[in-house]
């Protein structure tokens, strides 16, 4: 039997981003520890950061606003990059609204106000990337936005519980950031912001 | 009385892309000629091509799929750009749904059919503009995709009759880059792509 090594979960704490590395099928857990935490999440091709997540290109692949278990979201390049594997939340992500950045923060009379737009600037500049020229849609685990029927948004607060998460496996070689989110000027985050914690299941991992 | 320019309506051939500048506080009446055509709108900043409509932003800015008439659409740094003034269409618009592109058309078996992405790409190449890196989610006027309550989208056929068409107010100068969409492997075009046209109503034509 291999011995395999099973690295420790990546703490992302509260207001911060945090990265880690995937191989293809490599399996990231996200686990809002203490519950009510929205997590920005933005994937790139490990190799070529030009090819990234797109939202836009995920909702037309899946003719949904977010994939079922099962599916892939896909890049800007129309290719498989994380597939939706497993859930123990209640259900709701959303993929329509914008990373927080310091203009959201300004408009609000809060200026120098932590962001996830910042937070992952930071997170790459960490891994030796530039600065990116566009922040991508993220993937917004356990955030709650409802659409009505006439396209109208609401903002509610994420209804995960402590310890609840969702799995995703590697279809490509990938740069995965995740923010939890530092927004407390609306009520995503309920109680306030909380740390997020990431777990990489290797592929040995998984077939032990 | 001055006497005002009156610039003739830009013709959008079918399968390809036109641009055009705005002033603050022009107007930009995008006209579907022949009815069941759907158009591709990216917006600019005249002066600093990275600040672009970000659609994202704009759902963000409105709590809204898409703008309700009066409401503005937003750039990637929160200003409002276009404001949705008028529309004698049925209203059906996206902005959910990616640009073509080759990879789309190349995963249908067709490469080399034209698309949206490299349409935008040409006619920002006419305007002296290099191609960029980020193609952005557009404003896919006259385009049916609607939402149910479980988040599936359907794709159907755009219900504009010949002459229907959308109003945008210019809250910036911008350069806003129009593609007759040549999508034809799935049913949004109609009968088939065909063309737009542009007419642009200066400050001075909407005062006399």
């Amino acid at each position: 039997m291999t011995t395999t090594s099973y690295p420790e979960p990546v703490l992302v704490p509260a207001r911060q981003a945090r990265s880690v590395l995937l191989r293809t099928g490599d399996r990231l857990r996200i686990t809002d520890v203490a519950g009510g935490q929205v997590g920005d999440v933005f994937a790139y091709h490990a190799d070529d950061l030009t090819e990234q997540h797109s939202a836009a290109h995920t909702r037309t692949h899946t003719s949904r606003l977010f994939p079922a278990l099962g599916e892939a979201f896909v890049t800007n390049r129309r290719r498989p990059i994380l597939t939706y594997l497993a859930d123990t939340s209640p259900g709701d992500h959303d993929m329509l609204i914008a990373a927080c950045d310091p203009e959201r923060y300004a408009a609000y009379g809060d200026p120098g106000h932590a962001s996830c737009a910042e937070n992952l600037i930071r997170a790459l500049a960490e891994r030796g990337h530039p600065a990116p020229s566009h922040i991508p849609q993220p993937i917004n685990v356990f955030m709650r936005i409802p659409v009505a029927a006439d396209g109208a948004l609401s903002w509610l607060a994420a209804p995960t519980r402590p310890g609840d998460a969702i799995t995703l496996r590697a279809e490509m070689p990938c740069l995965v950031v995740v923010s939890s989110c530092p927004q407390d000027h609306n009520v995503i985050n309920g109680a306030g912001p909380s740390p997020l914690s990431l777990t990489v299941l290797t592929t040995e991992e998984k077939n032990r």
